[in-house]
């Protein structure tokens, strides 16, 4: 007989694993509501082609795709953006701008796997739709922010960078779109030989290399230091000055930036305009990160329209939960089990949890048909607080035996008074 | 330029349908923690191994599978049970028992679409691992009760039967179990005549389709009858008084129960005790259901152990809320559009947004650029309670401006008692 596995990259979150995400997600959806984003639920099955028209090679190599019983090329979202930029020139193409949303769900990149990195992982996305104002950008930076405290993370910090930077020089350059991604690409994994070496013995050259020396340790600094260095430039000059006013203010809000990158790119193909990242220091990968991205809703077939966003990873949220000892922080409830003493009360016993439920009390009824002394065994076990003993003598008072598990003490409680005791 | 639509099948949730949606699977998580049930997150992707082994033929063939990039046979889950039967002879294997979860997510099944019917579609589905016991039969019946009524349903009622009727009669007559299976999904279909051809002529044919004529509007005395009529049959027997003892116990916790199915199987082969279904009046699709599945987890390795369980159609749900007018119950926050009047203020307008949110209101800040009368048409539109307009001569006093957009009062007020004055 088999015991069946997980497929290699996929794993099984059990309740504690749980928890711990879905209370990540409840922190993400109060910071939605609390800056006025709302959730929208789009398909984790979309067309390739959706999927592919701007993701980077990288991701459109490592998406899950396969055709459907219609034959239809379809895959297995890799990120949120393309469905929000899809909605966005569709359903809700007429909706007031900005438009603010909201994504929480599972999403698929064939990756090696390893620690913190599954195929199948959890983002929550939150998308400005409409407006190009640095403010927006601010803004997604200082919601991250949000999260990241209501989570419980100490310590983490933000990278900024402007893809606009590098691409302002490029572009000045007549260098070509498809040879700026190929460039970003490898400068963003460090790999600035092999980028130089994709537009050899070019006169920028220089600036561009220059530009990874210009990193202090103020971060106001780094980014004068940029808009000098690209003098000359005028669009990357534009673009230094607006990642500028995206410091400031997020510095404004309380927003602890680490660094300022020049030479900060992303995977995604699409960014246009300011990009970010989150860190913490125990962990070497992005708890979450994003930027703006202009041109992304009008290859979608929609007017041009400026946006910015952030992709948050909850699996890594919570494994930097985990490194920092935050827990969930809920409001407890008290915990009872219900155990009947014999076959004749179990209706009674029955009917006394659903009394306490609607009191807000967990009540776990013995359904195990066990002795009295396993089931208290059990209750305590489970770190239950109470056990409530249903017993026919005592029913005939309109009453049962309470034991507090903690205390070790036992009483007889009038059943018209159990949830107020139990609570109390 | 291309608008991509959605894949066949698949839909984007708006915001309305969205929150909708989440407001019952939070109802879901509520139920289950105030009955000890504990969320597990299992992969959407899953061996096609697994999936198969026991999901019945119909839903077999309309699996979504593929092959991963490892050549490995994949399938999107069409359904739960089969990934928490793995759980629990896997990684929850030693946990004491009885074993309860919830698991909540998106489900595949390769269908027609229509009204209510999708190919992806959202259930919340309760296991109760371990026992055999009629009073764990009995308490996810009274789970969904209690789902249904948190979400605002009225008029909702419960369709009850027991797998083990006819199973015990078609045993008993030595009918193997392939054959049984496929007897019963023709009868689940009401397709009597073509299920009793697959046993023609065979001496328990009286006995069968006379259990069709044994339905009577008083659900105890149909339990009755039932009992009567497979006298005999001792596996049938055994099966309806349990199906009398669960009776009992839902029907004392509450529960409305409008019939008692001799003839009811439910598309899944796996069941093998209790079954039911719950509906309202006005749509005659199940919103859920459930029942026991006995043999389940040794078919994945285990030991064999006893299970019940239910699963909840949320969209249908959701469906059945918008045919009963029942609205989302959700605490409403307090909604305000920040409004700076120029440049020079808008990291000040950006901290008094943050402070707001900080005490629990909604604040969407004015990333628009927007000039003061637009923005202010905007909130209108937008239905925000109040605005707060953030103006250079205002902040050297320490006060911005608030206008009620209800009451269309507009006043001065204290940046340290705004929040308070929103709240009041």
């Amino acid at each position: 007989m088999p015991t069946y596995q997980t497929v290699r990259g996929m794993r099984d979150l059990l309740p504690d694993d749980a928890e711990m995400l879905t209370f990540i997600m409840s922190k993400a959806r109060e910071t939605a509501e609390l800056y006025g984003y709302r959730e929208v639920i789009t398909p984790v099955i979309e067309p390739y082609e959706l999927l592919s028209a701007k993701s980077g090679e990288e991701i459109r190599q490592r998406m899950f795709t396969f055709k459907d019983m219609g034959n239809r090329t379809v895959g297995l979202r890799p990120e949120f953006t393309s469905s929000i930029a899809r909605l966005a020139t569709t359903a809700l193409k007429n909706e007031p701008k900005p438009l603010r949303t909201l994504s929480i769900g599972s999403v698929y990149r064939y990756d090696e796997p390893q620690r913190g990195r599954y195929r199948e992982f959890y983002q929550s996305d939150f998308e400005i739709i409409g407006t190009s104002n640095p403010e927006a950008d601010a803004e997604v930076v200082l919601l991250t922010d949000r999260l990241m405290k209501s989570v419980g993370l100490r310590n983490y910090a933000f990278k900024l960078g402007h893809a606009g930077v590098i691409r302002g020089i490029l572009s000045q350059e007549n260098v070509d779109e498809k040879t700026q991604n190929a460039i970003l690409q490898r400068m963003d994994k460090k790999e600035f030989d092999e980028a130089f070496k994709l537009i050899n013995s070019h006169p920028c050259l220089t600036t561009l290399r220059g530009s990874l020396e210009l990193k202090t340790d103020d971060v106001f600094k780094t980014a004068e230091r940029i808009e000098s260095h690209v003098e000359g430039y005028c669009k990357a000059v534009e673009s230094a000055k607006e990642l500028t006013s995206i410091l400031k203010l997020v510095t404004e809000g309380g927003c602890p930036v680490r660094s300022v990158e020049p030479a900060f790119a992303r995977g995604l193909e699409y960014y246009t305009g300011m990009i970010f990242e989150v860190y913490i220091p125990e962990l070497d990968i992005a708890l979450g990160g994003g930027g703006r991205y202009d041109k992304l809703i009008e290859l979608f077939g929609g007017e041009p329209t400026p946006a910015t966003g952030v992709a948050h990873g909850l699996d890594r949220i919570a494994l930097a939960m985990q490194m920092q000892n935050a827990a969930p922080t809920k409001q407890r409830r008290k915990r009872v089990a219900v155990v009947p003493v014999n076959e004749a009360v179990k209706a009674e016993a029955l009917k006394i949890s659903q009394m306490l439920r609607e009191a807000g009390i967990v009540a776990e009824l013995e359904v195990m048909g066990r002795k009295m002394g396993k089931a208290l065994e059990d209750a305590d076990k489970r770190k239950m607080d109470y056990a409530v003993i249903v017993g026919e003598r005592e029913l005939k008072e309109g009453k049962v035996m309470v034991k507090d598990l903690d205390k070790r003490e036992q009483t007889t409680v009038d059943i018209s008074e159990l949830a107020q005791r139990i609570l109390s």
